[in-house]
């Protein structure tokens, strides 16, 4: 039988200086020696891409997208090039790939390329010859046979579809976290490590602000079956596997999660005629802005309130979009920042019922107000005051049972 | 008719910051402007070259080639970018292109591979279309698609090449110098910017100590016909012209060099038996060092003495190589460090006979005691006290009429 294959990838902070790579190399050399093929990805080390940029930006403000693909490039290409010495040190054959010697494709839309096609031709042949593959993350080569990057979370999404390519029998994702929890550990004390999470529960709390996995990577990782596990690049155990729900026990409940980003506008007094909605929110999104929830109250008197929250960082610009909307008329618009978002997930929730009322009794007990309500098949979400959010978190935690014991 | 192609190089310190690289901007946008076609080649920015050896060196004492020259290679690829981004910056059309993507094959030997073939289908498209094309100097795609870097003066190499395969007008080699000196500026106060030298010429002096060019690249240039200039980064004006002898005008001797960095060894009391030289030099040869003047006396007694110049730094190799020689009897081994070689060049000499004799009267004038004679066609070179070697050049450079009136 042959060996299984791994694809792990290593992030920024874990391959930061010299010491890191060698500890990264110990670890992949562990792997190695447990008798498993082995393809990393790695991403520019530290703060080398930000260092890239700010040369870019002394040189010309706004430079153009295939320049700064040919530039950041080079941060991951450091790296496998000094990791691949690394592996070396301790013994292990390896070899360093560009994204384009690896032969990931991509589109021709800099800065934020998509993988088209991988031919993993030379990554198959040095497996087979034993050697350890170390491919440069958040890169590839367009159809111009020029450097494209894939934009934020690059990396990830290069492991996931490397080992889609392979045929890996898992991708894991070292981070600084040792895997999913139940809660945000800072906030709710008792939160739990999960073994493991279905791929859509992961969706909705990659979105929650839950930041361990881009949701790119999930979908992708979904999409074609691969085994991802989350796990620490500073401790050698197991993390959480990310799988698909039909291998997996359900559960009611698997996490809550708190998302404090986000800021809530109203507009009172909107003129209630037909495609009023359609209108104001084609030109929010024309702006740029990514709407989240949205609530339209009841119409009283041909007028009626819609509330939604946006990024926090945009509300200026959605003031700017509100001041110029065209079709669309109402009394004032209020804004609010001091909100945050509380969600709970489980793919359980699609079979059970009773959750929400669960959540708004635990809520109101907690003398919490709610002032917007969203549902998923599997996710609950509330907004409510920014300054009750963990108190809430707390709350839910322990009501569904989540508490460790 | 079209426009003059002309391939401009600057080296490290011509781009060592962003200011540097405004700079490069504004010279080569000024070509543009007269109506030029212009490839620019560049090396790495300051000391970045050091700073990555610096890193492969915290990894592992001593790197693998191939990941050498993988991360190497990074140095002037950040170069190329962000000198395409200061060209946009001024109204500049320019792309950037890497060794692999400009059309440079190599050889498969990495951190000192050889050209083998340029395809530059891709810079005669952008030049076709009028755009400024910056490659990356140092650097080519070899035989199993890797990076190979090309050693020492591989920028300049890369310009040449380019230049050759291009059919370009002129390769201008921009430097912290105006040109080449008919001696050493610090040293002869009276010396002239020479306005054209021959290949050959540039060659006995590219080896004699006059750093302006790399030999490799003057061969290359001599033997395709390449019309090479010397000239500052830092003002607008000409510099010196490397041209085919042919096509200038003979002078009885260009130039005066002087080499400080060359120690003379002599071997007292050889046992001169057929073959004694050939064990002697290959065995000095086999260990790496680079014998450059021969000095062998005429036999007495069975015995000769026998001397040669090597580079300083290799006189510990030298002593361990001679403790050590095989089929070679001698008395002693004396070693001086302090020597300096002084020639005179000049493709004149060819057919004026008279120089060495006027060459050393005028030593002879100045005190200056004679060590070694060597002489090549267009070559006079003596071995002397390094404390005399400034006297000894402004002196032959009064002598020979280089004085500047």
């Amino acid at each position: 039988m042959s060996k299984p294959l791994y694809v792990q990838k290593f992030g920024g902070s874990s391959v930061a200086d010299s010491d890191c790579l060698k500890r990264v190399a110990d670890r992949v050399a562990l792997n190695v020696r447990e008798g498993r093929n082995i393809v990393v990805v790695v991403s520019a080390m530290g703060k080398t891409t930000d260092r890239l940029i700010a040369m870019a930006r002394e040189v010309q403000a706004d430079p153009n997208d295939r320049e700064y693909d040919q530039l950041l490039s080079t941060g991951e290409q450091i790296t496998i090039s000094l990791l691949a010495m690394a592996l070396h040190h301790v013994g292990v054959e390896a070899v360093s790939m560009t994204g384009a010697q690896a032969g990931i494709q991509t589109d021709a839309v800099h800065t934020k390329a998509k993988i088209t096609a991988i031919d993993p031709i030379r990554v198959q042949e040095c497996l087979a010859a034993g050697k350890v593959v170390i491919v440069a993350g958040f890169q590839g080569l367009n159809p111009l046979k020029d450097v494209a990057t894939l934009g934020r979370g690059g990396s990830d999404l290069t492991a996931v579809a490397l080992a889609a390519a392979l045929k890996a029998d898992r991708c894991q994702i070292f981070t600084d976290v040792d895997g999913v929890y139940t809660a945000d550990p800072r906030v709710v004390s008792r939160a739990k490590k999960l073994n493991e999470i279905a791929c859509d529960e992961m969706l909705e709390l990659a979105s929650m602000g839950a930041k361990v996995l881009q949701s790119r990577s999930v979908e992708f990782a979904k999409k074609y079956g691969v085994e991802l596990e989350v796990l620490t690049s500073f401790e050698v155990k197991p993390g959480t596997l990310v799988k698909e729900a039909a291998q997996m026990e359900d559960v009611l409940v698997r996490g809550v999660a708190a998302d404090k980003n986000q800021a809530k506008v109203t507009l009172r007094g909107v003129d209630d005629t037909p495609g009023v909605a359609a209108r104001l929110f084609t030109q929010v999104a024309d702006a740029g802005i990514n709407v989240d929830v949205i609530v339209q109250n009841i119409s009283r008197e041909g007028q009626t309130d819609i509330s939604f929250t946006v990024p926090r960082d945009d509300v200026a610009t959605v003031q700017a979009c509100l001041a110029n909307i065209d079709g669309v008329s109402f009394e004032e618009a209020l804004y609010d920042a001091k909100i945050a978002k509380v969600s709970l997930v489980g793919v359980g929730m699609r079979s059970h019922t009773g959750v929400a009322s669960k959540v708004f009794s635990t809520l109101a007990d907690l003398k919490v107000n709610i002032q917007m309500i969203s549902t998923s098949e599997i996710r609950v979400s509330v907004v409510i005051d920014e300054a009750l959010a963990d108190d809430a978190t707390r709350g839910l935690h322990t009501a569904f049972g989540l508490d460790q014991v």
